[in-house]
């Protein structure tokens, strides 16, 4: 009998931007944006099963959370994502606020396929399905894109909104104001022109607005919607807590309300502040009925995007497939599969090295 | 400001194979042991947090389990690991039924600070938690124990029952003929005398007894209590899925049941048979008050082992330790923390690299 004993395959983050640099990052979102919106757009919750993720939240050393996100394809694989959240990283300790690391699984086997770095999938990914409703949901045409909250998230917002959109301006706001300084810096391969203002003019002047803060829980929202347009989107990204939100009720009462994962959003996200009966479609069952939804470019729209593990599922296959193509990424036995596998001390035993003599 | 960027230490299952082979399998066993009473001992579920495991279950393409298992020591590490229980490995795969890898995260960052086989890991802390148990539960003295289902799990229940007790004789039973018949050969260290017998014989002839089956959903008890010794010591090991137990519902009432996770037990244990209020202390409890138990050898006993994410805490504190003073592992750029944590294109745009040119 022969066992699939292939090895991990550990792709770092260098692997990824190996990635990145050769296909280009235009091409690359595109292809995260096209292969979302495809595989949303036939998404079954009986063949794709999530899992609300779950985690632990903590306040020391500092306020943070540890959680997992789960998605299966029944059959198929598993991916589990642990993603690290901690606003201080970047002050105190140069390190990015989310990180994580993407595990593969053959459901099959239990064995671990794949360990990816997910810091920079994470960030695309949540950039592309901000692409995805943004398509559907905003005015088309040249438009000017307000950001709230100017950390990592911010840039691939930003690019994700590009590649479906004619984005003239981008006007930024944070409350840390190195952030809003540097980043006209980091999205110049963009080529969109980069303006940092008041919150009160990005309110008044973006046709569409993303707000991906790390707002601390209970001190939402972070913006004032008195002034926003009438065919104003929103893609509101931070809210991702019990307690953590970013947009005043009054304005999501107003708004047509997509969630990403609905159950989670009820927990987590801006939908917190709601009832069931007040939000719209989900995020796959708009692209399934895109066509349906023409006339809400013309009012008010929220994406309540909290993270959704089929995000991670097709950023994850996009990257393998590429790292694979390109020889890139090692292959460890993490997992000892050899010998009898009914033996947990096989090898041990049958090297005929006596317990306890070593050493 | 210097980041923590050291990487993530990979132990494969070679690694953990070179440290139990320098130790010696007796003296890594009883470490175990000895750590896992003094952690347990003093427990405090605001200083080290659990969450309950919860997966995947599937019965496509067979009858399996991927889940996860999470434990956090407050500031400090969290341990996540990811098990797959696929009972058809071994029989048609050749791979071992529970497959696992286990993460620690240092929760200051987020970072994945080190990731380990943990098929190795659980088989000994499920025998050193099984150890912990018995060391308090069963009567003193020579002993016979009685084995219901032959594999992975039951080698390691063996040693670790073998270092507390004075094993004479081991009794064995699986349903499957080929793994009661290679299960002399598996134990063959612990010189013990091993004999294949009649589930019957062994119910009347053992001192203790382990159930490590894969029993279905719906399928047990996989042991008649009839002619059980009056001081019978069990540990039920095998009883971990909503459905799954082992044990007969009267064994259990008239038995002091001892579970490892409380609100686990509950609802993938035992346990599951019993209410709150049938129930005995958790490990934890019983390690702290060990001496108010001694009468307890001489009735009927229980331990609930639904697998406790604190003994995967142990048992990964203690490869790492052994690893690193070893030597052992290698040490991996993951997770890609250089550079502006505000950037995730970072590389790419500071290396001047045109954004989709290349290729």
């Amino acid at each position: 009998m022969k066992s699939d004993t292939t090895g991990t395959l550990v792709v770092t983050g260098n692997d990824l931007n190996a990635v990145v640099t050769r296909v280009g990052v235009d091409r690359l979102m595109d292809e995260l944006i096209g292969s979302l919106t495809e595989r949303l757009g036939r998404h079954d919750d009986a063949q794709t099963r999530l899992i609300k993720r779950d985690g632990f939240m903590y306040d020391y050393p500092h306020p943070g959370v540890l959680e997992w996100m789960p998605a299966m394809v029944v059959g198929q694989q598993a991916v589990v994502k642990v993603v690290g959240y901690n606003p201080s990283n970047p002050g105190q300790r140069n390190l990015p606020t989310i990180v994580s690391t993407i595990n593969v699984f053959d459901v099959t086997t239990g064995r671990l396929v794949a360990l990816i770095d997910g810091i920079l999938p994470t960030a695309l990914r949540t950039g592309a399905a901000s692409a995805v409703a943004t398509e559907i949901l905003a005015r088309s045409g040249r438009c000017t894109v307000g950001l709230v909250g100017c950390g990592a998230q911010a840039v691939t917002q930003l690019h994700g909104m590009s590649r479906v959109r004619d984005v003239q301006q981008a006007l930024v706001y944070d409350i840390d104001p190195a952030a809003s300084a540097s980043f006209a810096d980091r999205v110049e391969f963009m080529d969109i022109s980069v303006e940092v203002v008041e919150r009160s003019v990005l309110e008044r002047e973006s046709d569409i607005i993303c707000t991906a803060t790390s707002a601390d829980i209970g001190a939402g929202p972070v913006v004032d919607d008195a002034a926003f347009k009438p065919w104003i989107h929103v893609n509101a990204v931070g809210s991702d807590l019990p307690g953590k939100i970013e947009l005043p009720v009054d304005f999501l009462r107003r708004s047509l309300v997509c969630t990403d994962f609905l159950e989670q959003a009820l927990a987590e996200g801006e939908a917190q502040q709601l009832e069931p009966s007040d939000l719209g479609p989900t995020l796959s069952q708009l692209v399934k009925e895109a066509g349906d939804h023409v006339a809400a470019r013309e009012r008010p729209t929220v994406f309540d995007s909290t993270g959704y593990a089929v995000e991670d599922l097709v950023a994850a296959e996009l990257f393998l497939r590429y790292a694979t193509e390109m020889g890139l990424g090692q292959t460890l036995m993490v997992e000892r599969l050899q010998g009898d596998p009914r033996n947990p001390y096989a090898n041990l035993i049958l090297g005929k090295i006596p317990a306890g003599v070593a050493e």
